[in-house]
C-alpha cells in the first residue's frame, strides 16, 4: 500500500510476517476505539495518505479501556454545546459499524430530591416494571428520564473501525509496542517465548509525518517519557463489578449517586462513578467488606455501600465483589485535563504529533473527537455533524 | 489521681514506670493538638472526671500531622457561620498557651483575575516590599488581603495543652498504642529492643465510660477496624517542601493557586493544596522532574510547576525537592467527610465513643471543635465563643 488506491491494507499479526516498511504519512498508535475510528475516518477523508495503525495487543486490545467501556450513550452526559456531535455519534453507532449490539434503552437517573425535569419515580415504574425490584422508590422518589439513551459494545465498534480502516487501505501492525521518536516511531514487535514471557523480537525505526497517540491512559505518560512533553491529563482505575439480578432487553438503564446499572448478558454491569484521578504510583488493590478481603477497590465499595438502601440488590449475593483484584474486571481510564467530566480531546504535543484521549465521556462523544482530529489532519474543514 | 482535685496528673513515659490503672471516666487516644486540647478543656470543665491521655509516641507525636501542620490562622479559611469560633481560636492561640511563636502576619491571596474585595497586587507590594521578589505581579495582578492573619506553631500548642492538661489533673501515658474495645481501650505499652525494633512490652485492658479517638488520619481506620463502624472520612498525604528564599518577621504569607508560602526559619515552608483524598492502599512515592527522581510526590510537583511562572523562586534551586520521599517532610492528614474543605469535626461512633478529627482547617478551627466536644462530654451548654 503506497498510494491512494482503495485496495485493502496489509495486516501483520505476528513476527512470522516480515515487516519491512520505513515510512508512512500517518502512524496511529493504539487500536482502541479512538485510534481505530481516527484511522478509518482519516483514510476515508484522505485516501492518498499512507496510514499505519499500530497496536500492542490484538484488535481491540483486551487489556484496554475500550473492551470494558460501559457503552452507554445518553443525552444526560452531553456537555452544553456538544449536542450535535453527540447526536451524530448516536446515529453513527446505530447505522455505520454493523452489529455493535446497539439498542435504544431508557435511562432512569434516580434522585432523592426534586429537581428540574424530574418526574415521580413511582409513576415511571408503571412503564418500566422490570426496574421495580431494583430500587426503593421511597429512597429515590424522583427521576430524570432519558427515553432515547442507548447501549452498545465499544469493543465491537473498535473492531469494526479497525477492520473498516484496513478495508479502505490502512495497514495494521499488531502485537507491537510503539515508542514516540522525533519524526516517527520506534516499533518493538513482540512475541511470546516457550516460557510465556513477552519479549521484543525485532525493532524498527519508522518515519512518519504525523503520529496520533491513541494509547488511552498510557498516552500522557508516553508524551512525557518519550517526547518530554508534560500534560495535565490524569488517569483513574475503574472496576466494573457484575450484579447478577435478572435483566432483559426491556430493562432500562438505572443511575443513582453516579453509579450506572447497565443491563448486560442477562444481568447488570455496574459502572461506578469516578470521583477524581488516582495519584501517580497508585497500585489498585482490593478492599475489605466487614473484614473480608474483596476484589473491588475500597472507594468503589464505599460507593456501593452508600447505595445499598436505595438499590437493595446491591446488598445481596447478586453483587460479585470477588476475593482479589483479578476477580473483578477493571481498566485504567484516561482523564482528560485530570478531571472526571471533561469530554474526549485531541491535543497537539509537538510538530506532527497529536494526543487523542477518550476518557469517561468517550461513549457519547468519542467518535466525534476522533473524526475531528482526522478532519484536521486531512485538512478538511467540514464536520459531519455541522 | 482518683478524684476531682487540682493536683497534677501522673505521667508514664516508658515501660519502666509501672502502670496499674484499670478504670477511667474518660480516655483520650492521641496527644496531637486535637486530643491534648480536648483533654485540657475537659479537665477544666469537669475536674471530677478521671481522665487519661494516651499517645503512641511522645508529646506531640513526631510522626503526626500536628508537628507538620502549617500553623496559619486566616479569616479567608473560615467557613460561613464559623466566624466567632475562629475569632475565639485566634485569641486563645495568642493568649493562652505560652510561647507558641504566635505572630500576626498579613496574608496575600494572589489571583490572576479581578474579584470581590481584590486590590491591585502592585499597590500592595509597596506596603510589603519583602514580597516583591517572590512573585510576578503581571501574572497575579489581583490580591485579596487578610491583614490580620497569623502564624504559630501547632506542635507547641499541643505540647502546651498536653502539659496543661497534666497540670490540671489529667494522667498521661506515652509510648502506648491504644486499641478501641467495647467499653474501653486495650493498651499496648511499647518499648524498643536492643536491635531497635518497637515491640509491645505489656498489655492492659482499661475500662472507660467515654473514649475520645483523636488519632488524626488513623482515627477512621481504628473506628472501622476496632469497632466495625464505617465512616465517610478520608485522608491525604501532604508534603511540605522547603523554599530557601529569605524571609523575615515582616514577610507576609503568600497564597496562589491553593499553595501557601509560609515564612519560617528564615525561609519558607510550602503548603500545597489538597485536591482530593488519596485512595485506600496508596503508598506515597517521589515523582520525577525532567527524568530525575525527586522526593516530592507527583501531584505536588505538578502544582509547583504550574506556579513557577507566577512565583519565580519556585523555578530555582531554592526549592528543596530532595531525591527520595524521606527528604521532604510529609504526613497523613485526615479529611473529614472525605473532602478537602470540611472543618474539623467530632462524631459519635458508638455509645460513649467519639471521633475527633482536625484536618485541613484545624489551624483555624481545631481548638473550637475540641472545646465543643469537651463541653458536650462535660454536659456544659455554654461555649466560650458565644
Amino acid at each position: 500500500m503506497t498510494g491512494g488506491t482503495q485496495e485493502a491494507g496489509r495486516v501483520w499479526a505476528h513476527v512470522g510476517q516480515a515487516f519491512a516498511e520505513w515510512e508512512y504519512d500517518v502512524v496511529v498508535v493504539g487500536a482502541g476505539r479512538m485510534g481505530t475510528a481516527c484511522a478509518l475516518f482519516l483514510r476515508r477523508l484522505a485516501p492518498g495518505l499512507r496510514l499505519l495503525l499500530v497496536e500492542r495487543g490484538g484488535l481491540p486490545n483486551e487489556e484496554g479501556a475500550t473492551i470494558l467501556a460501559p457503552g452507554v450513550w445518553t443525552a444526560l452526559d452531553v456537555p452544553p454545546g456538544r449536542e450535535r456531535e453527540a447526536a451524530w455519534v448516536r446515529a453513527a453507532l446505530e447505522r455505520d459499524f454493523g452489529d455493535v449490539t446497539f439498542q435504544t434503552r431508557a435511562l432512569l437517573e434516580l434522585h432523592a430530591g426534586e429537581g428540574e425535569g424530574h418526574v415521580p419515580t413511582a409513576d415511571l415504574l408503571a412503564h418500566f416494571p422490570e426496574a421495580a425490584g431494583l430500587l426503593d422508590p421511597a429512597a429515590l422518589p424522583w427521576t430524570r428520564l432519558d427515553g432515547e439513551a442507548a447501549t452498545y459494545r465499544p469493543g465491537a465498534v473498535a473492531l469494526a473501525c479497525g477492520q473498516g480502516a484496513v478495508r479502505v487501505g490502512a495497514d495494521l501492525l499488531l502485537n507491537t509496542h510503539a515508542h514516540l521518536t522525533p519524526g516517527g516511531v520506534r516499533l518493538d514487535r513482540l512475541t511470546v517465548t516457550n516460557t510465556h514471557q513477552i519479549v521484543t523480537h525485532e525493532t524498527h525505526e519508522l518515519r512518519a509525518g504525523v503520529v496520533v497517540v491513541a494509547m488511552g491512559a498510557d498516552g500522557p505518560h508516553a508524551a512525557e517519557h518519550d517526547l518530554g512533553v508534560h500534560t495535565a491529563h490524569g488517569r483513574a482505575y475503574r472496576q466494573t463489578p457484575r450484579l447478577n439480578t435478572a435483566s432483559s432487553d426491556r430493562t432500562p438503564l438505572l443511575r443513582a449517586g453516579g453509579l450506572t446499572l447497565r443491563p448486560q448478558h442477562g444481568g447488570f454491569t455496574l459502572i461506578p462513578p469516578i470521583h477524581h484521578r488516582d495519584p501517580h504510583g497508585y497500585l489498585p488493590g482490593g478492599g475489605r467488606l466487614t473484614g473480608v478481603p474483596v476484589g473491588v477497590r475500597r472507594e468503589t465499595l464505599e460507593d456501593l455501600i452508600r447505595l445499598m438502601d436505595a438499590l437493595p440488590p446491591l446488598a445481596t449475593e447478586a453483587l460479585e465483589v470477588g476475593h482479589s483484584l483479578a476477580d473483578v474486571p477493571g481498566a485504567w481510564l484516561a482523564l482528560p485535563g485530570g478531571r472526571t467530566e471533561t469530554p474526549p480531546v485531541h491535543q497537539r504535543l509537538t510538530d506532527g504529533v497529536h494526543l487523542l484521549l477518550g476518557g469517561p465521556l468517550a461513549d457519547t462523544l468519542g467518535l466525534a473527537v476522533a473524526s475531528d482530529l482526522a478532519a484536521q489532519i486531512a485538512g478538511v474543514r467540514e464536520r459531519p455533524w455541522e
